[in-house]
C-alpha cells in the first residue's frame, strides 16, 4: 500500500484550455458523470479533496454538490496515456446527476435492461444500506436485518451449500442462481457488520500481489 | 428484460462535429479509455457492434484495434443527460491501450495503489479465467483447477463457514478477510463451471427489480 503524491504537471490542457474529466463511483465502478476542468479547477479539486468542474456559463470553478450537499470526495484519480483525461474515483454524497438519478449515465440507448455488469455489486450494497437505515415493511432484507446476525449468517451458510450442490450438477442457470443467492446474503452480513465492499475488494488486492 | 432500440438521434455533437466517449469493461466495471466520435463513428458502431473511434489526424472512423486485434464489442450504450457523452459498455479483446496495459488509465496520481473498489471482482474474475487457461508451476489458483471441482467446492464451503464464523465476532479485519477468501474460491469455481460474473449480477438485478 503506497499514497500516490498528486503530480498534474503532465496533464495536457486542450486549446480551451480543458481537460476532460470523468467521475467514477469507488464503491461499485459505476460511471456517474463526465466533465471539464480548467487549471484552476484541478488545483482546487486536489488541494481540497472534493471536485470542482469548470462551469462554462461563468468561466469559473464551481465545487460540485455546492448547492445540492451532492458533493463528490476524490479516494484516488488516475491519468491516461496521453495525459488529456482525469478519471477520479470518487465517493458520491446523494446522487451525481442535476436531474435527481444517481448516474448521469441513466438512458440506456442499447442492450438488454438487465445488462449491468460487475457494478451490480456496489448497487445491491447501496440498496441493502439503505434498506438497513430506512426498514421497509414487506421487504425481506429489511426482515433479516431485523432478526440480526444469527438468521443473516444462517442464510449465508445455507445459500453456500447451495451453490456448492449446484456446483457438482450439470446445470449452470443453478449455479448463477445459487450464486446471486450467496452474494446477496453476504452484502447483508456485511452491512449488518459495517463493513464495505471496497475494504474486501482491497484484501483480495493484496493477496493478488 | 427489455432490449433497447438504438437511438442516437439525440445525441448533441459539439461545434467540432464530435461527442465524448467513454467506454467501460461490461464484466469489471473498469474505464478502458475516453476518446471521441463524429457521427459517421457512431452510425458504424452501432451498425457493426463494433466500435469505431474519431482519428483526428486522418479525420476518419477508425475501428478500435483493426490493426492489434483488440477490439471492443458493445454490450450496451447509455446517454448521459445533456446527450454530449456517450457511454458504452463493452467486451474488450486484449488490451485497451496501445501502450500494452489492460486500461488507458494505467497512472495513479492519488490514492493508495490497493484502492480499487468493486472492479477488483472483474479483475479477479480475469486473473483467474487466466491462470485457467495458462497453468503456472507453484501457483494456487492452477492448483484447484488441476483437482477440479470437488476441491474446489470444498474450499468454498469451508470459507463461507469461516465467514459465518467470523461474523460472529467483534473483529471487522477477520470479516473482511473471510469474505475475501470466500469470492476468491468461489470466482475459481464460477471459472471452473464457464459462469461469468456478469450472469450473477444480470440474476440479482432481475430479482431486485
Amino acid at each position: 500500500m503506497k499514497t500516490k503524491k498528486v503530480n498534474t504537471d503532465e496533464l495536457k490542457f486542450g486549446e480551451n484550455g480543458l481537460v476532460c474529466v470523468i467521475a467514477q463511483d469507488y464503491e461499485s465502478g459505476e460511471v456517474l458523470l463526465q466533465s471539464y476542468m480548467n487549471r484552476e479547477c484541478v488545483d482546487k479539486t486536489f488541494a481540497s479533496g472534493y471536485v470542482y468542474y469548470y462551469d462554462p456559463a461563468s468561466g469559473l470553478p464551481r465545487k460540485k454538490g455546492e448547492a445540492s450537499g451532492n458533493t463528490q470526495k476524490v479516494v484516488t484519480a488516475f491519468l491516461d496515456d496521453d495525459k488529456d483525461c482525469l478519471l477520479l474515483k470518487v465517493r458520491q454524497k446523494g446522487f451525481a446527476c442535476h436531474t435527481g438519478t444517481y448516474t448521469c449515465f441513466a438512458e440506456q440507448i442499447k442492450g438488454e435492461d438487465n445488462e449491468i455488469g460487475g457494478e451490480m455489486f456496489g448497487k445491491l450494497q447501496r440498496i441493502v444500506e439503505e434498506r438497513k437505515k430506512n426498514p421497509e415493511e414487506g421487504s425481506y432484507t429489511s426482515f433479516l436485518f431485523a432478526r440480526g446476525i444469527d438468521k443473516i449468517a444462517k442464510k449465508a451458510g445455507e445459500e453456500a451449500v447451495e451453490l456448492v450442490i449446484a456446483s457438482k450438477n450439470d446445470d449452470n442457470s443453478k449455479v448463477v442462481a445459487e450464486a446471486a443467492d450467496f452474494l446477496y446474503h453476504m452484502m447483508v452480513l456485511l452491512a449488518e457488520k459495517g463493513v464495505k465492499l471496497s475494504e474486501v475488494c482491497s484484501e483480495l488486492y493484496k493477496r493478488n500481489k
